[in-house]
């Protein structure tokens, strides 16, 4: 793709030879073979920050659950359905990952009994769901010892910043990126917000892409400041 | 758009001068501001109607739920996100139809207890969802006494015959039209089976824009030769 080439070719390298994993979309839980319980992410904002780790220089990986969107160019995608299958994908790939993303909406729960045949209004009468939980990918991966460095996303709906910090550090992510869930989803325009242990810092709105390259900037420089004082190897060393 | 006009020009007008109303894609019932109970609807096959409905000369009006397609060509698209916002575009607009094809694949439930805020994992515990029948979208059109002529859909996991043909009396409808869910479902070549008051019609598996204008072709023929023995206005009449 001539246009990505170039595109890329005018953004600084700052992620020349380390491995990006990272998950984008919704999941789908099923409830029977036609029903989902699902969420309203359409995937953009995972799939332009892949778009911009690649452009930095970064050999991309992308879990991504379902979307209508088409996989940024050199980027590796692998598509899932269900938060287990996310989880399992990620686990088995993280050993190769210098820095994890975790951008996806995944479900906090699946439904226990999944009906093998479509459920009849009449026949079936209303149906009763059993909530389970769903794995915490990204405080699993936060967890590992020798594991990628990692940064997570929240969507919130009301007091983002209480939120997004209590769950920072609950996941014990060095970075959280938060952003107002109602304004974001499947809109093309973002604003967010960086929470750090220095504090947080909001960036302006700007279109999608625009903001996941800045991101991008902003997620190395902290890994990079934040390495000086850790056994993580530093990114810009492989450069 | 001239491919479009042109590929239009190549049909057969059946539909000149009739106005068609039709829905597509599925219906998200919101649990919070960010989850959703839905399915697995892609919406081709309602916007491949829809354009096969235009290019056959119809004036075509498409309520959609929400889907990552592009409005087809000369169709007038009204957007809703849940069943209860599609029943009100339809019933507000059955009045200038003279054929309802009700492709959606709505929800038979909604949630009666969405959340204003995002549900928390931690806080809120494992959810409780109760849930409330929605309207019956094509029955109800189906039963008004100067409605449009009727279509229905059936997408059915097992025993596809039976269960279309129960829903084609059910909801009192001239033609029902079926497919296997699992193999329809977001694909983009689809085989159609049309149960109609003489038995059924199983059609070959062709392309969704093919097996679209095919689909138009039978249900014009099916509302004229029903229409001899109806008070109903013929198709034909107005060309």
């Amino acid at each position: 793709d001539l246009m990505a080439e170039l595109s890329a070719h005018f953004q600084p390298k700052i992620l020349q030879g380390k491995h990006v994993l990272l998950t984008a979309g919704p999941t789908a839980e099923p409830i029977d073979p036609v029903r989902v319980l699902s969420n309203r992410s359409s995937g953009k904002t995972g799939y332009a920050l892949a778009r911009a780790a690649w452009e930095a220089g970064a050999t991309v990986t992308m879990v991504s659950g379902p979307t209508a969107l088409p996989t940024p160019y050199g980027v590796t995608r692998i598509t899932v359905d269900t938060a287990r299958q996310m989880h399992e994908a990620v686990m088995a790939r993280t050993r190769d990952a210098d820095l994890f993303i975790a951008v996806a909406a995944v479900a906090d729960w699946h439904i226990a009994n999944p009906s093998e045949h479509k459920l009849k209004k009449g026949k079936d009468g209303t149906p009763v769901l059993e909530f389970v939980p769903n794995p915490d990918i990204l405080a699993e991966v936060a967890a590992l010892e020798q594991g990628p460095w990692c940064v997570g996303f929240a969507a919130e709906t009301q007091a983002l910043r209480d939120h997004a910090e209590a769950k920072r550090r609950r996941k014990q992510v060095p970075v959280l990126i938060g952003n107002d869930a109602q304004s974001t989803m499947d809109a093309d325009a973002a604003s967010y917000t960086i929470f750090d242990d220095a504090g947080h810092t909001a960036l302006p709105v700007l279109p999608k892409q625009e903001a996941a390259r800045r991101l991008i900037a902003e997620i190395v420089r902290r890994w990079q400041s934040g390495d000086s004082a850790s056994a993580t190897s530093h990114p810009s060393s492989a450069a």
